[in-house]
């Protein structure tokens, strides 16, 4: 099945996400973390829509896990926005990827983020990209990776 | 703007909802007060459907609160599921509006709920719906209310 | 190790819970949803200190899933209010478990609800409660239950 | 009123946090957002016992916004565990605090970061920190930050 409102565009994949009650703090504005999630979401659906599921991966005990965060929270969003999460991949080479990830209003960036993961075995070590899987990955690097 | 994936059925208001990370729990599953965020979502966007929205409310003070949930948790869901949250109304009279909610994976209902919401003002007292908003939520009373 | 502020009254077991950031909304007051985590930590406290762990349970493949609750929302609570979450037995039958839950501050009761839980197995069958666990829970119903 | 579980140690502030169902995703592990919920938890615990105090500073119309973080992911933690959040000051000048957070289970360190706050008005414009309250977080800067 297709995902509902991912796109691909020549910066990367690109899901939109509405701003929920859930999604706010007392400050009127989004909650810091709440930006994690949407990120999330977008390098799940990312990673889905080059084939690579998590349910599957789960099955044979392997799993993503994230390594490194580097964020600068440029601008607020409140209630009601729709935001875009635009994720395109830096590099992807033996067990880790680097990606390049944007929470959008329209032309504005208001998180901006490095990411890390990792796929790790039932013990946390690391475990290799499939080929098929880190050579996805690589053609997938955006203009804005 | 148009809700991105909802749509109007026999049976109410729908709005697909994948299945992340953030929403399960250590037990394979989704953690159950996910669903309470997922609930809220579709109510959210149900309200916007008929014209009432989060953002004009809070620039008159006013806000939706939930009064009263009884929830049944019938079957778990689990990670990459895509889930369809079902509203109707029940009835909407004064400051009040009663909804039933299904969360469903394609036939299954796994967790059914009536909600409900009142609108209060600054000081949390109850306030009227306005006429056109009470008539929008009426009209919206789906068969499976 | 002792849990850290949990104690046990005559009403039950009681767990302090302070507001943070991310318990509120853009409203100002906590989400709704909220309410259902420190009652889960207040439920988990509440085992444990029973003798019911759930990572020993999880190392046989059971889990406590919720499978009803019926929530009043009576009076909302605010940024770095501190919560008491108050947690006794109503019965413990079978897989079964009705627990009764108030949130308070001071002698306000917030929140209120009727929980029922369930100890299941590895494909979500109903598992019976060990006796030990049946009558340490009968033994904490509260005056309130 | 004190602070249950907090205490000022040689190395900064240190906040126990237990991990509940809410804190775990399916892959059996804490979910990687979750531990910005601890810092948060930590900052809000470790602001407020040097005397800012955040429903204080709404009145007036400030909230402390998070500006930048990096943060190292190093080891899971899962259910049951109990945490430590060591927050200490690294610099307060002008707007912004950088602090270092680490979250740790006994000696082991899981997850390190670099947190960058500003406080901010009602436009998100940066507001100076008053001096006492600059002053209070310098003096508290830990021998690990």
């Amino acid at each position: 099945m297709d995902e509902p409102g991912s796109i691909w565009t020549q910066a990367g994949h690109e899901l939109p996400q509405r701003v929920y009650f859930e999604d706010t703090d007392f400050s009127g504005r989004v909650y810091h973390a709440r930006y994690l999630h949407f990120m999330e979401r977008g390098r799940s659906d990312y990673l889905r829509l080059i084939g690579i599921h998590h349910h599957a991966l789960a099955a044979e005990g392997r799993v993503f896990a994230v390594r490194h965060m580097a964020i600068d929270f440029l601008k607020p969003a409140t209630i009601d926005d729709v935001l875009t999460v635009r994720t395109s991949t830096v590099k992807a080479t033996g067990a880790r990827v680097v990606l390049r990830q944007e929470v959008r209003r329209g032309d504005e960036v208001l998180v901006a983020a490095t990411v890390t993961v990792a796929l790790v075995g039932a013990r946390g070590r690391p475990v290799k990209l499939p080929p098929a899987a880190r050579d996805a990955l690589a053609a997938r690097s955006g203009t804005n990776g």
